[in-house]
């Protein structure tokens, strides 16, 4: 039986809950202020576009469930702690992420540091464990530290940093976000291949196209939304990017050339998985999804 | 031929040098700020006792050298990102580190925020490589993980954290350092076991009491230290823990009773290695080295 694409999404949704739960240290095992701000940053909320892309890439390739759910819940908790460590005063000082305080504001800032640093640890344990090949889970591994680590998401936070004020060229702030969104969205989907099995270099182009025209394009929309949304909708403060002068799509494109940008970015991610045919319904439903998403 | 220990210490320590520069990001990769920040946090400095640690172990396992390197890279990774994040404002507010100013210090918070973070993927991405089998290098990964985390060294930060001004006991202090120090320090032994075979279980619990009786001297030793030394001598600044009302064995024992309680845990780290007779003698080396320190 088909499900369609928004039962398939929200039953994800709603099993990466559990799974994160389950792979997250309860808060009876010491310590458990730490182990409770981990839960609290992690936990109740979030797009889980990350998990949703290794299930949409596991199942083109056929890879076990339980590899699938350890590879989702590890870059969920990647992510999530850069959200922590990217919220705090020294970096965009927020106070409000997915609805709620962001942990620094909840807790305190010496926690909020720990909590990032302990969640990216446990994403390695996470991934590391269960019954996959030790093979399959060391490729994983290496993936998701690339994608996590100077060459991946935090370079690409070190140029933004070095960005505020600065007049970015289109091709500079794009390299900005290919690593700094980019990478992560990249190694979701090529990490639901792996699960599977190693693939060949013409499939991992292909989603490597995919990955490359969605990362793009899920940035694109986040500077739409930062000047079209407002905070409640998004869950964080809106027009944060204008008030603290960071070049944006919307700022060097303008508005509609961002919203055509996004479109033909959505349409070459479904170009990149013509290979896949059929098996690749749910990365085209994810393509669309990033594009047309209203938070 | 057999060096004595001083030589085999002083060959390594420079050794280490050069393997920590090779697994670093080079300067000339962007972005090349953090990528500086990184080589900054990392290089030029340190005793190396957790480098030691892998070196001696493998030894007695005859584990090969470039599967060592790996290793004791990883764990001095692991470790220089944990004293940039400690260092930071929010922590301990640390000027001086290695003799030199902290990272936050000559760069910027959002910086040593960011170093921290990268060169915990970077440990990771460096152990998971080279040639060894795959599931030696999973172990060991997940052996970083676990003693990374939040069972491990950033648990036991938390614990610290919570500590501050409060009357604890000799076990709950033993408590904390077992997971603030002693969790790296237990894994950079278990590491060099793991780089050459699975270990047995009486072999992997002879270096685990090993482990812990090195751990808690280090400690013991530190907090000594701590009101016993210079700033100058140590590269930190020492009194600090006083300053800061932090509970540690000599206010809770006295300086004489830690003494004898460091002397203690080198017989018992020598005790434990008994099985291993004479190819454990870098090991019970270093156990001295960690008790005799000056700095």
């Amino acid at each position: 039986m088909t499900t369609d694409f928004s039962g398939w999404r929200a039953e994800l949704q709603s099993a990466m809950e559990s799974v994160l739960d389950r792979h997250l240290p309860p808060v009876s095992q010491p310590p458990g202020k730490l182990h409770q701000a981990m839960r609290y940053a992690v936990l109740g909320g979030g797009k889980r576009v990350r998990a949703l892309l290794v299930f949409a890439a596991g199942e083109l390739f056929c890879a076990p469930r339980d590899a699938l759910e350890r590879a989702a819940a590890a870059v969920e908790m990647i992510h999530a702690y850069s959200l922590v460590h990217d919220d705090m005063p020294c970096m965009d000082d927020d106070d409000l992420r997915r609805g709620k305080p962001t942990v620094h504001r909840q807790f305190d800032e010496a926690t909020a540091l720990l909590v990032g640093d302990a969640l990216q640890s446990q994403a390695f344990d996470v991934l590391a464990g269960g019954e996959l090949a030790a093979d399959r889970k060391l490729d994983m591994a290496v993936l998701l530290a690339r994608a996590s680590g100077s060459s991946g998401m935090c370079g690409g936070q070190a140029i933004d940093l070095d960005s505020v004020g600065m007049a970015l060229s289109l091709s500079e702030l794009e390299q900005m976000h290919r690593l700094k969104t980019g990478a992560l969205l990249r190694a979701s989907v090529l990490l639901g291949g792996f699960a599977a099995r190693a693939l060949r270099p013409d499939e991992e182009e292909a989603l490597h196209a995919y990955a490359q025209a969605i990362g793009l394009a899920f940035q694109v929309v986040d500077d739409i939304l930062d000047v079209t949304a407002d905070s409640a909708t998004l869950g964080k403060t809106a027009g944060k990017d204008a008030a603290n002068d960071k070049p944006t799509y919307v700022s060097i494109l303008g508005l509609d050339a961002s919203l055509a940008l996004a479109e033909k970015l959505r349409q070459d991610a479904h170009q990149a998985l013509q290979p896949f045919a059929d098996g690749a319904r749910r990365l085209r439903e994810l393509a669309d999804l990033v594009v047309q998403r209203k938070a």
